[in-house]
């Protein structure tokens, strides 16, 4: 080996697992990809961005700061803009002190947001609570920067709970998220070995998981920031309940009248929870994150969150070292979206058409896939999880996902969304089925594919 | 004091120097800021800008992909209109291996590139050479990170040549960036006390410095990169030459007839040095960081780095992490500026708004300050550096600065652009004085300002 002069930082940030995935779609053009975590392509809001920059670029006057360096933290009119947008959601007042236009921040992504905040607190073998499954590239952020992950189940992950297919079974509705009792076991276990004080956070993708599509509860979030309250005294700090509320703004609604709406529809769809920033307390404790690129456009990468003192500070004083401001452009966009309701407008358009390919997926799913699979509908967001029999991995070096990839059809393996977390067996039988990206007639085809497969190794 | 969760680099991030300034920025709304290094207001290229949007985003074919995800190294177009730009920069064909499409990325400013850098290479503790003085949010980065820099001293810096008041004087020609001796000497301090294995890198801005304006000549670069080579052997690890270029595109060319072509102008106007990527074993060692925030627009923050193996794709890995690629719509409307010619227009333009803008401050300058007060005039970029008598201190605390700001104008104190290197007393009697934002009659009304302190108190 050739010396480096590489940091240790640098020395393990290693190739994302996501990228064999990319590497693979991209070696086979005929290839159908139900991996991406891409958003709806038909969808773009080409036209309306095109009229928004105009309208931002209609005269000097309003065209030169579009352009010009802002501020670190996000242009005032977008931050108040945004905040607003966040208590219309929680249907609070705009004096609510935890939706405060002044502790929100606006970012490259939620991504960045995330990457600050753990750079912002936490240190080389600090400890992060995170769900079993979750979002694959925070473990990433958490595995570069020498951080432990401990995951933390789901009801419907250690329950044997009923998937869609069998109506009528009332272990159902305990699809809210985060088994409260195995957090209170973690929690004790590393009170107990010493490592309390090396615990910062518990992240929690709250709305339409990625990638189970679950959402948690407002109960559930109120259980959540209860516990962590508890521990503090032993762990010496505060331990910061991070909500990443990325999929949000994409609860299903009724789609083409010609289709029925699910169960999980009626159930999820109108009564999506509060967000944990209602959560008394939250002031202290609660990091949201949430982002523009999902309900709006990847392209036009705006992320924003709020975040509670003095981690709002120092977040926003690592964000000057980053890039001191999100490009103001992309900022005027947005704020000018909002500010002309096209922006609700847009969102209303895409919650239809991914209710409606998620309808798609689903009927794929119930002609195709053999019984002996256990499917998790979300009641929006962006993908179906599926789960095989125990014996059956589904990892890249599998039988399943080999024959997948010589069938042209692609997926998330579960196991890359589970932590490193040396007090479980990491779960390896498991898919995410994304219906983001892939066209209509790709999702069937795709799914029809997946299930060939499937029936063949059962 | 409350216990806090913060971590390490939480703790050592704190308010940048610059913050304060801003501050009291808004805090005078008649002030004159000669501190801000913000882009010339009036040259923003609203209506160019208008236009290119209008042609990407002009159906859904060509908008769509504006809008998506992309590659997190950034666009393949952008990537390779980047790199030929380079080569015609440098004046090489397409198949230079130094100037490669494919060891390009792109970036969300070259700040970014300059922050991922440092996380790819640097440990705590580990050092990193500077010029003295240098780019201050650099110093930021490293101060956050918990780096060191070794400040290392420029020919104009240590020898009392001459400025530009002193026709005639041949020891203006020294002025081409960092004293080679000098740096020898530090390497090999830094050898016999055993820290440099610690020696990552060296950071040059070399076009126009921020803040000096000098620019480095070519046969420096090829010194610095000898020396560097010379002493890898010890440290037991390449040392890595970051040339840091975002000034390089704003050269003066010539201004209005009226005005007169100064001797610097006919100096260092034609003959701007080639890029440390012409140097033999560039492609190994030189890490090159561009940007186009400072030739089109800050706004639409798009930077671009070229980068040895194993560097790019450990930084690429990184990026992954931070946001998994720049927003494609800000890539795509610097990719439209460059296929279209409208870039290069646009640079024309601003090279010669600055070319006069300069030499307003430059007038003003002769007229209004003291004679015992040494100017250094650029050959492009936004800055002008100012060194005052030894034991007149520059620094916010100081009577200067006070007075300054009594009299509504504001400067960037010279001492913030040091390093914290304990090996040398760090200067305190210089400024930084931009005509970047400010109008040409503020430039003239800020400049008798401030000589009208000056002179006071000289």
């Amino acid at each position: 080996m050739k010396p480096s002069a590489l940091s240790a930082l640098g020395r393990r940030t290693t190739l994302p697992p996501i990228s064999w995935l990319m590497h693979a779609a991209l070696s086979r053009p005929k290839l159908i990809s139900l991996a991406a975590g891409f958003t709806d392509n038909a969808t773009l809001p080409v036209e309306i961005s095109r009229r928004l920059l105009n309208r931002v670029l209609r005269s000097p006057k309003t065209g030169r700061p579009a352009l010009q360096y802002g501020i670190t933290a996000g242009e005032t009119n977008l931050r108040q803009l945004t905040a607003r947008h966040l208590q219309k959601l929680d249907g609070v007042s705009v004096t609510s002190k935890s939706h405060s236009w002044e502790r929100l921040m606006i970012t490259g992504g939620s991504q960045q947001l995330l990457y600050m905040t753990m750079e912002a607190l936490c240190d080389e073998g600090d400890i992060v609570l995170v769900e079993d499954p979750t979002y694959f590239v925070f473990l990433s952020i958490l595995q570069s920067r020498g951080l432990r992950a401990r995951g933390v189940g789901s009801l419907f992950a250690r329950n044997r709970a009923c998937h869609w297919r069998n109506n009528g079974c009332k272990k159902a509705l305990e699809r809210d998220g985060l088994d409260l009792k195995h957090l209170e076991t973690v929690l004790q276990r590393l009170k107990k070995s010493g490592e309390l004080r090396r615990v910062k956070a518990l992240y929690l993708v709250s709305y339409f998981q990625n990638p189970t599509g679950v959402t948690t509860s407002f109960e559930k979030k109120c259980g959540i920031l209860k516990l962590l309250r508890q521990f503090e005294r032993a762990a010496g700090h505060p331990i910061y309940l991070i909500e990443d509320a990325a999929y949000r703004e994409l609860p299903f609604v009724r789609g083409r009248a010609d289709l029925p709406v699910s169960r999980a529809e009626r159930q999820l769809g109108p009564t999506i929870a509060p967000s944990a920033l209602m959560v008394p307390g939250a002031v202290d404790r609660v990091i949201y994150t949430g982002t523009y690129s999902k309900p709006y456009a990847p392209g036009a990468r705006v992320g924003f969150g709020i975040l509670p003192e003095p981690l709002f500070t120092t977040v926003q004083y690592i964000k000057g070292n980053h890039d001191f401001g999100t490009a103001n452009l992309l900022q005027q966009l947005l704020a000018s979206a909002l500010e002309t309701g096209l922006y609700d407008r847009h969102v209303t358009k895409i919650q239809k058409r991914y209710a409606q390919k998620a309808q798609v997926m689903k009927r794929a799913l119930a002609e195709h896939f053999p019984s002996n699979v256990e499917i998790w509908e979300a009641g929006g967001g962006l993908y179906f999880w599926a789960r095989l029999p125990r014996h059956i991995p589904t990892g890249v070096k599998s039988k399943v996902f080999q024959a997948a990839l010589k069938n042209d059809v692609l997926y998330v393996p579960g196991e890359i969304c589970y932590a490193d977390d040396p007090s479980r067996r990491k779960p390896d039988h498991e898919m995410r089925l994304s219906f983001g990206s892939a066209s209509e007639a790709d999702i069937r085809e795709g799914i029809k594919r997946l299930g060939k497969v499937l029936r063949k190794l059962l």
